[in-house]
């Protein structure tokens, strides 16, 4: 991986740092949040895409840089521009392990990112914060209740499958390597954390604070309709494919542990590997007793952030304007600018 | 159908326009807005239905003409009043044919009210637009899985019934005259456009330009909870009555196909009855694949909005104030009128 | 229960009336109200259970009282300070019956939150407002369909179950005393009402006026996703503990119906105990029929209004700023204050 060394010699260059991001997942959030934070913004770009920004004039980034694929990057032009990337899912998904070496300043921590792309990497995690998760079944033949099986690389929720036996699983997995858990009913609530190292002034996590700016809901194709095709006698199987978000609050009397379980993912990023700065995502399901069960991290911006561009219910109680998380983000990145501290929110 | 000179000759001898509906489906929304771009704004009301706008001061016509049915509308009276008709689906609904000789301008093309009612011209429309469709059966005997039956005017989803096969058809459809359709399973998903002629600002579509104000889900009793009757044992039909609408956004790499699906549509549209000025959406699903089908086009606003009466997660993008559809109409309206064109967005 | 007269006396010697409330429930919103409407907030507060506040900066009260137990508040304390007690469905939860005598002025009137606390007397307050309803069993041997059990005190929903025939019910509630309704399916529309006493600005009712500030729907765990477990073949019983909310929209020709009912309750109220100045909800599902069918009354504010905390689609209409129920309740004892009439709206 890259020296952390050489990333704060690029980024200490900068005479005014400007945001860059691949042009999908939640780059309109986060371009009209610089927009709003008088932040300059780049949009990496395949040809034709920019057309959709001319839909959302106020999202549309300054300046865009075209490439033929998201997986090769221009490192040298986008250092010349200033840029620091903020890095989402299809940044990530693109990226792969291209990510580590990638000679440009990335918001928050490249090493979350890695410990997000390795499921084992990732419960280390989960368990080094001490959350409750499902059942993960290491050994396909301990299955004794319906799982769920996740794939390398299955972004989005594409291509995950339930199964309810061995036998299931040898038919339908067979050797593929898959992550077994188990498929827990319940409440899924997907709480948009920021955490920064840079003032003590929201809820106490680690040597900075955490900030919850809302939660939402995952909308899953077809998993979320998947009552009427029971209904309807239809034979599909049950698909868990991301399509849209829609917004949520939670009971009140569960924000006490959802910040505890943020500052103690942000705690356990410190140990694990120097933290975690920037916004991320705890998946979550709430059982019916109430209990909040962690099967996954999301170490960047998730894409349920994109339903509260005009601020969320929570964000309302932080701000008195309204806060996108990409709003929080350029924020972050003026407020480090000016104070010298661009090194303690990237690499 | 009343001459488009007939109707230009009235819009022409307006002093000042007026927005005028009848009372029901998103009045609310029209009337706010009308108010918010400071134009007149007349509510079509049944005597005694006039008392709901007590509880909503700012979205209370200006005036009301009070009517005995709203299948018999004032016409020399609304013209008087200078008014333009925005229809929605409770005007076309009660209106039926009659919409077609109404001496009035209405806001938009009648035609494409008419290529609405219609579900043959309906789906050549969404045909000639070249959109992927659920397969549909034109004759039941070939039902070969569950299918949605659709009766004519049947509005707001009600009367819509699931069958499984030409045996289940021939029982509980018999001879009536219905649109048979493959039930899909994924997420729906209900896009608002707004097409203007009048400028080529957003994002281009035929001659001008088409906007992507919002995103929502409808709520249909009692499918969306049909889950809970399965499992309770209770053992009742599936019922697609839509009673209420949530907001939703999509995950944003579909954001291009959605664009591209309404500007699809205007232009046929141009093609095949001269346009549609004005608000739309088209009613879509979304598979586990990502594959959107299409599956009716609404011609006008559609009931969905109404959740952004303080603007969408995308209109954000679009103008920096809280921007309804309703809004977005009157400001059309009044664009149009400086610009004296309103014979362009009205007929 | 205490007497009138004794608040009135407490309520009339307050210089300036704060606001206070149990930290849970909707005290984010409330607080956050009172803060923008110029009034001080006093937080009743588990000691530890202040940190929460730290995240959200604009909805910490201004002052905590620390509690050892949310049953014994102090209520001189509270007086000393000119505390208002805005009630929450916690509030009443801990307190009890111990709100009967409980010496301190309390937003509404605390007899509709005895009624509320009692299925019978709610059951009459129902009827007396002649709503329909979804069928009660008395007598459990005449079960002859699928019904929900509700066990008194369970609040939130938690530890309801439903059974399908008078054996299941023998066995699985057995002695126990219970509600036994019909459960039906359709969609679940929660409305948020604010009936004021103090002006005839509104909807009328009773003799004051109804004013309809947001509409939401309870996410249920896990009833709102049992489909998946049905799917995945989890054998799962279904439960209703309320989790977390989401903001809907009525289909608008439901709400003059909804305003009926909202009237109703308000003027059953008047007859039964005197009135219910302040928030209140009636729990409603709507019928694939467009039926709107009302189980149960919230005599106070709901958690629903939660997702409202800037605003609803229906505040938007009612008032240029944005509007939470937290921010409607602060101008209401701000009016009541300055009209010398804090006594028309506490008890």
């Amino acid at each position: 991986m890259i020296d952390k060394s050489k990333i704060d010699e690029i980024v200490s260059s900068y005479k005014k740092p400007a945001i860059a991001t691949i042009c999908s997942h939640s780059s309109l959030q986060i371009f009209h949040g610089a927009r709003q934070e008088g932040i300059k913004s780049i949009g990496i770009c395949l040809k034709g895409k920019e057309r959709m920004y001319d839909a959302f004039p106020l999202a549309k980034p300054d300046e865009f840089i075209f490439v033929n694929s998201y997986s090769d990057l221009p490192a040298s032009e986008l250092v010349a521009r200033n840029a620091i990337i903020v890095p989402h899912g299809s940044f990530v998904e693109y990226m792969g392990e291209k990510l580590d070496d990638f000679p440009v300043p990335v918001l928050g921590n490249r090493h979350s990112l890695m410990w997000e792309r390795s499921r084992e990497k990732m419960f280390d995690w989960i368990y080094k914060a001490g959350l409750r998760t499902p059942k993960v079944f290491l050994d396909p033949r301990q299955i004794d209740r319906p799982v769920i099986v996740k794939f390398p690389g299955a972004k989005g929720g594409a291509g995950y499958i339930v199964v309810n036996s061995y036998e299931e699983y040898r038919e339908k997995v067979g050797e593929r390597k898959a992550m077994v858990q188990e498929f827990m009913t319940g409440v899924r609530a997907y709480p948009h954390y920021f955490y920064t190292p840079l003032g003590k002034k929201g809820y106490p996590a680690s040597n900075g604070s955490l900030e919850l700016l809302g939660v939402d809901r995952r909308i899953e194709s077809n998993a979320d309709e998947i009552g009427r095709a029971l209904h309807s006698g239809a034979h599909v199987p049950m698909g868990f494919t991301v399509v849209a978000n829609e917004p949520m609050v939670l009971r009140e009397s569960l924000l006490p542990e959802y910040l505890d379980i943020g500052k103690r993912v942000a705690e356990a990023a410190d140990k694990l590997f120097g933290g975690i700065p920037g916004p991320f995502c705890v998946e979550t399901i709430i059982s019916d007793k109430m209990e909040v069960f962690t099967f996954e991290i999301s170490a960047r911006i998730v894409a349920g952030t994109n339903i509260f561009g005009n601020g969320s219910p929570y964000s309302v109680y932080t701000d008195g304007n309204p806060l996108s998380m990409g709003r929080r983000i350029a924020m972050e990145i003026n407020r480090a600018a000016k104070a010298k501290k661009l090194d303690e929110i990237v690499y």
